[in-house]
C-alpha cells in the first residue's frame, strides 16, 4: 500500500508551495498540496486586473491543473484550522484530518494594519484575486458616480484615489491608476474629464521603492510625479474614514483608498502552537525547519527568515520559490539519511513598473531605468508566467493596451451574493414597489 | 444650446439598445444610454464564461468603451425605478431624473421560475456576467467537495448536474459541462473520476431545440446523448431542494441544477404603468410604439413583439438587433415628420453548438448539423464579437481547449462581499480563536 510512502503534506499553493511540490516531483513520496482557493495567483501582475488590464484568468491557474501531469500529488481544496504536531495531523474546516510525515507550510501573508483592523474595510489591500476585482470595481465605480455627481467637491472626492505604501505595489497600482484615468478613460465621460483624478501615493519613509538603490527610487518618484502623481513622503496615515483620510496635519478628500503598506504572515504560528514574531511569522532554524519540529518546515511570508549576511529576506515571490525549494530538499535530505543545510538566499534583484515605457530594476550588478528597465520587466514578467496560452494572451492585452491605449478588462462585476437584484439590465426599484410584485426579486443562490 | 436637440432615452445596453445608438449616431439628436451595470454582454457565449472557457472580459464591453468616439452619445450607470410618461422623465435610483423627448426601452428579461420564485435560489439561471461566474463557482467546487466526500451517495448527487429547459441555452450548457467533465477535468482528480459526472437535460417539451427542425433537433439529442448527456423529454419539474429536483415520477439527486427552463420581461410595463402580456412583456403596436405612447418604443425581450406572418418574435439576440434598429428608425421618421411603419421582423436563422465538432444551424433555406454546422457556429460567433482583441482573445482560447482539452478559466473566485475570509491561502478557523485574535478578521470593503 502507498501508506508505505512518506507523505508530505504541503499547505499553500503560492509560490512557495509550488516550487516545494516541484523539488518533490521526482522523488518516492506521496504529496498533498493544501489551499484555500483552487488556484495559484502570480501574484506580481495582480496590480494590473485591479486596474483593468488584464482579466482573473489570466494572471491565475488552478492548482490541480498544474498537478494534473504528477498522479502522486493529491490536491485538496480545504481551510486548515489547527495542525495537531504529536499526531502529526492537518485538521481542516470541513473536519476532515490529513496525516503528514513532513509538513511544509507557505501560506503567504495578508495585509497589516498596524493595529487598525477596521481600516480594512475603509482601505482594501491587495492580495487575492478578489480584492483585485474588488479594487477594480471601486475604482471604475469611482468615475461612474463622480459622472452623475452635480457637487464639484463630492465629485473631486470621487476622482481621488489614494494609495498608502509605496514599495512596488504601492508605486505600480499608482502608476496604473493615473494612466487608467488620463488614457483608457479619457474619451467615455462627458460630465467629468477623467484626467483630472488624482492619485496621492502616502509613504511613513523617506523614498518611494524603499529596497531598491536610492537613484532608482529617485527616478521611480520623478516618474510617477511626471505623470500626475502627487507623491507624499515621511507622512504616517492617522485615520481612515469613507471620504478619506487623515495624514500628518493634512486631510485628503478620497473615496478611494487601498492599502500597500504592510504585511502579516498568515497564522501558522498559532496552527503549531509558537510564538510569532512581530509580523505575525513564524521563527524557523537556519534550516527552515521549525524550532522544536524537525518535519515540519515554514517558507515564504510564513516564516521569519534570515539571509546568509543576516539581513531579513524579504517578502518576494522569488524569496518564497527558493525557501519553498530548499524545504523541500531538506525533506529529500532527512528522508537519504543526510544532515539538512542552512537555507542561502540569494537575492536576484527587484523590478518594478511606473507605466508605460517606465519601470526601475535593481538586480545588484546592474541597475535599469526608463524605456530599457521597463522591457526589461515586461520580458521577466512574461518568462515567469506559468504557461504558454497566458503568456499570448497577456502579450496581446499588453499590445492592445500599448497601441490604443484602452483596456480590455473594465468590467464591474457585483460579486454575486453582493449583488442586490438580478435584473440583467436597467431594472425595478427595491423597496418601494407592490408587495404583490417582489416575488421575482432575487436572493441570489450562492453557488457554492 | 444643446437643449433644442430632440433627446432620445435608450434604456438597456443589451443587443436593443446598442443597435438603436448606432442607428441614431449619424442624426442630429442627444442621446442617453441608461443601464444598471456598465457592460455590453454577448449572451451567446456567456454558457462558455460559466464553463470555464472563456472569461469574462472575452465577451463584455463597457457601453462607455462602446460610446467613446461618439460625443453625442452620453452613458450612465443607474437603475430605473420609474417614468414619468406625463414629464416625460425617466426616474434613477439615485433619484436623478433624465428627461427625453423619444425613449427607447430595451431592457431586456429574466428567468421565469413559473410561479416558483423560490426555486431562484436553488436553481441559477444564465443571464448575466454574474450568473455565469456563479455557475462556473458551483460546478466547480462540486468537484472539490465530491473530491472530498467520502459517502458514495453524496458524491453521486455532487457529481449530478441537471439542467432544466432544453433550448439553445440548456443544450449548449448540458454539452460544455459534459466536456468540462469528461475532458477538461480528466486528470485532475485523485478519489473521483471526473468522467462519471452525470449531466441530465430536463425538457418540458417533446424534443430539444424546439424552435429548430426537427431533423436537427433529433440529431442534438443524439449528438449530446453520444457525448454522456441524459435527456429527458415531455417532463416538467414539479421540486426543486438543496439536494435535487423531481420531475414526473421520478427523484433526481443533484447538487447543482440550472435554470434555463424560460425569461419574464424587465418591469418595463409597470415603469409605464401598462398592463403587461403573460411573460411581463409590454404590448407594441406595429411600429414598436408603446400602445397609448407615440414617444415611447419597446423592443427585444422587453416587447410583446409579431412577425408578419402573426407568429411572435423569438427572444434572440438578431431580433433585439433588428427591433432596436426599427425603433431607432421610427424616431428619425417621426422627426422628419414622415409616417412610421411596421416592424418586419425577418428570421435569419438559429444556431446552437452541443459540442466539439457538433452543432446545429437551421438557417430555414439551409439546415446544418456536425462538423460543418460547427465551424459555421464557432466563424458566426467570432464575427459578431465586438473588437479585434476580443476576436483574437476567443480565437485563442478556443484553439487552447480544442488543442488540449484544457480550459484556461477554471478559477473559482469568492465573491468580494460573500467572501467568509481574506487569507491569501491557507487560513484559520472563523469562530473559535482567540478572541484577542479576531483583529485580523474581514469585514472586507465591499468596494463600491
Amino acid at each position: 500500500m502507498a501508506d508505505r510512502l512518506h507523505r508530505v503534506v504541503v499547505l499553500g499553493g503560492g509560490f512557495g508551495g509550488i516550487s516545494a511540490v516541484d523539488t518533490l516531483k521526482r522523488a518516492d513520496v506521496e504529496i498533498t498540496i493544501i489551499d484555500r482557493r483552487n488556484h495559484h495567483l502570480f501574484q506580481p501582475l495582480l496590480y494590473q486586473v485591479a486596474t483593468a488590464a488584464l482579466d482573473t484568468s489570466q494572471v491565475a491557474w488552478t492548482i490541480r491543473a498544474l498537478m494534473r501531469n504528477r498522479p502522486k500529488v493529491k490536491t485538496l481544496m480545504g481551510t486548515v484550522t489547527d495542525i495537531d504536531t504529536e499526531k502529526r495531523e492537518v485538521h481542516l474546516e470541513d473536519e476532515s484530518t490529513v496525516p503528514y510525515h513532513s509538513l511544509i507550510i507557505s501560506t503567504g501573508s495578508r495585509h497589516d494594519y498596524f493595529g487598525n483592523d477596521h481600516w480594512e474595510e475603509l482601505a482594501p489591500g491587495l492580495k487575492t484575486l478578489e480584492d483585485a476585482v474588488a479594487i477594480r470595481r471601486q475604482v471604475l465605480m469611482s468615475f461612474e458616480a463622480a459622472e452623475r455627481e452635480p457637487d464639484p467637491q463630492k465629485q473631486k472626492a470621487l476622482m481621488t484615489f489614494a494609495i498608502v505604501g509605496a514599495g512596488p505595489t504601492g508605486v505600480e497600482l499608482a502608476g496604473a491608476i493615473i494612466e487608467l484615468a488620463k488614457e483608457s478613460l479619457r474619451d467615455e465621460y462627458r460630465s467629468i474629464d477623467p484626467r483630472n483624478a488624482r492619485v496621492v501615493l502616502i509613504e511613513g519613509g523617506d523614498q518611494v521603492l524603499g529596497p531598491f538603490d536610492d537613484e532608482l527610487s529617485e527616478y521611480a518618484k520623478q516618474a510617477l510625479e511626471k505623470r500626475g502623481v502627487e507623491v507624499v513622503l515621511n507622512q504616517l496615515v492617522s485615520a481612515i474614514d469613507e471620504d478619506g483620510l487623515d495624514y500628518g496635519e493634512e486631510r485628503l478628500e478620497a473615496k478611494t483608498v487601498v492599502w500597500a503598506a504592510g504585511v502579516r504572515a498568515s497564522p501558522a504560528a498559532r496552527w503549531l502552537g509558537v510564538e510569532a514574531d512581530k509580523a505575525g511569522r513564524v521563527p524557523v532554524n537556519e534550516d527552515l525547519s521549525v524550532k522544536g519540529f524537525e518535519n515540519v518546515f515554514c517558507v515564504g511570508d510564513t516564516a521569519s527568515m534570515k539571509a546568509p549576511d543576516g539581513s531579513p529576506v524579504p517578502g518576494i515571490a522569488d524569496a518564497a520559490k527558493q525557501s519553498g525549494r530548499h524545504a523541500a530538499n531538506m525533506v529529500l535530505a532527512r528522508l537519504g539519511g543526510e544532515p539538512t543545510k542552512p537555507f542561502a538566499y540569494k537575492h536576484k534583484g527587484d523590478l518594478a513598473t511606473i507605466g508605460k515605457r517606465a519601470a526601475a530594476v535593481d538586480l545588484g550588478w546592474i541597475k535599469l531605468k526608463g524605456k530599457l528597465a521597463w522591457w526589461v520587466w515586461g520580458i521577466a514578467h512574461i518568462y515567469f508566467l506559468i504557461d504558454a496560452r497566458n503568456r499570448i494572451q497577456v502579450i496581446l492585452s499588453w499590445l492592445f493596451i500599448y497601441l490604443t491605449g484602452r483596456r480590455g478588462a473594465q468590467l464591474i462585476s457585483q460579486g454575486p451574493a453582493a449583488e442586490p437584484d438580478p435584473m440583467e439590465e436597467v431594472t425595478d426599484e427595491h423597496h418601494d414597489v407592490d408587495p404583490a410584485d417582489t416575488g421575482d426579486e432575487p436572493a441570489r443562490a450562492s453557488g457554492g
